[in-house]
């Protein structure tokens, strides 16, 4: 199996960025155009790892990443959190009042609404699949009058200067990336957080009592997020994090409870935390 | 202010049937772009309704509109839940087998995910905002090789033939839509559902005893949808309904406790569930 890490974007994107944090800079990187071909390049052994955005502070958590994962059963090994900073990119015969057009991932467009409205009116935004894409795209087109939002690291890749900086909304704009393998990897020790799918019974106050099996054993929850089940109208599976590892007695013993409420268990995966001092790595 | 709804999408747009099954067939729309613009006109008093799908049994939670919500603290007064059945349109002398482009709103192509891979697996995938609007769009463009996806009362609305039927991947396609209003509407003993939104405290087991609140007065909960809160990264905002009206004497009470608990509880509205013997209001 080739030791690489299968992401979405190109290099000196932000997946690119969150890859160096976990794996180091050296790691080879496998680039994909899309969550669901870097699923599917695990899923074929073309890379041992894939690394993807799972939630973003301000936008909150992307449900695609949330369907893979239950889809393919992957494990989750690690996270990364990252604080999200944004340039506007552009050639260097640019002048930041002469913009037209700005180019980006729509996520990327979307935090720098305040920047766009007030510095550049009347430019046009346009789509992107990548923030880093989005630079070497207009470095090809050669047209001084487009820019696009990415990161500092892509306007040094491509040579290009930063005509702002700093221009997202708001500045608690962090994302949370999480590392996958396809093979199952064991429960440690040292772990200290588990990701796991919940599915209750359908009966009142399902979801609380469920909740008590952590919550009577001081579990803390970072995360709850709800999706609903294909083909069952109405009916929901919870996506959980919790502040313990799967190793853990009483996290075993709580998820022999839930089975006993009735509820479906399905663990994702049990690693370490990636708060480094109380604030996300950086 | 105007007697008539606001609404994303067209004549024929499944928003437009929502509204008929709502207000009847006679109520005015006031067709909008996008759910930013539905809630800007009924913030601006241009409609005295919005009408807006907030969730799909396939996709989830449409977020957007949930962080609208909580924007501009509309009042929702009523829900409608309408079975979503896809059809694929095109000129009358379309040939199914000669179709090179397909048209729709994202959501509904991916909906039809499976019947375009089997029988048209070469067509390009073209996204449009809206299904009716991509029928219009087709129609207009009169090339026999475009065809759309939408309602079978949007090929009907633009006199245009079927060129196949029920092409949804999953029948267990429903939408839920709210109707909302921008003034207060006070809480009647008839109401049976309540939405609200919860800021917990940060205590470890704070989502877990708020949920208490509810389940130990045998108060039903129907959903619950975690957003980000803007500026405080990793906090959460928990949107929930609750299956009785807020007139209700043990709903008051599970509010009191819950702000004794350290809990924000914001009522976004009761109304009568939109359920109609079991089943979604056709």
């Amino acid at each position: 199996m080739p030791d690489q890490v299968a992401i979405q974007g190109e290099a000196a994107s932000y997946h690119d960025a969150a890859t160096s944090v976990f794996f180091g800079p050296a790691m080879p990187r496998l680039y994909c155009k899309s969550f669901a071909e870097v699923f599917k390049a695990v899923g074929e052994g073309r890379a041992e790892y894939g690394l993807c955005a799972i939630e973003n502070s301000l936008y909150g958590s992307l449900n695609e990443v949330y369907d893979l994962l239950m889809a393919r059963r992957f494990t989750i090994v690690g996270e990364v959190y990252r604080r999200i900073e944004h340039c506007l990119i552009g050639l260097p015969s640019a002048n930041l009042d002469k913009i037209t057009r700005v180019y980006s991932h729509p996520a990327a467009l979307a935090q720098c609404t305040a920047f766009l409205d007030q510095q550049l009116p009347d430019a046009e935004r346009e789509e992107y699949n990548d923030t880093a894409a989005s630079v070497s795209y207009v470095k090809q087109t050669g047209n001084p009058a487009w820019a696009a939002i990415g990161s500092r690291a892509a306007a040094e890749l491509h040579g290009l200067p930063i005509l702002a900086e700093s221009i997202e909304t708001n500045e608690q704009n962090f994302t949370r990336f999480l590392v996958l393998q396809k093979a199952p990897w064991p429960p440690k020790r040292t772990d200290n957080k588990t990701s796991l799918v919940l599915i209750t019974g359908h009966n009142p106050g399902a979801l609380y009592n469920a909740l008590g099996a952590f919550a009577n054993r001081s579990i803390n929850l970072s995360k709850l997020q709800s999706r609903p089940i294909v083909g069952q109208a109405w009916k929901y599976m919870f996506y959980l994090d919790v502040e313990t590892g799967a190793a853990n007695a009483d996290f075993k013993s709580a998820c022999r409870e839930l089975t006993e409420q009735g509820c479906t268990v399905t663990i994702l995966g049990s690693y370490r935390h990636g708060w480094h001092n109380g604030q996300p790595t950086a």
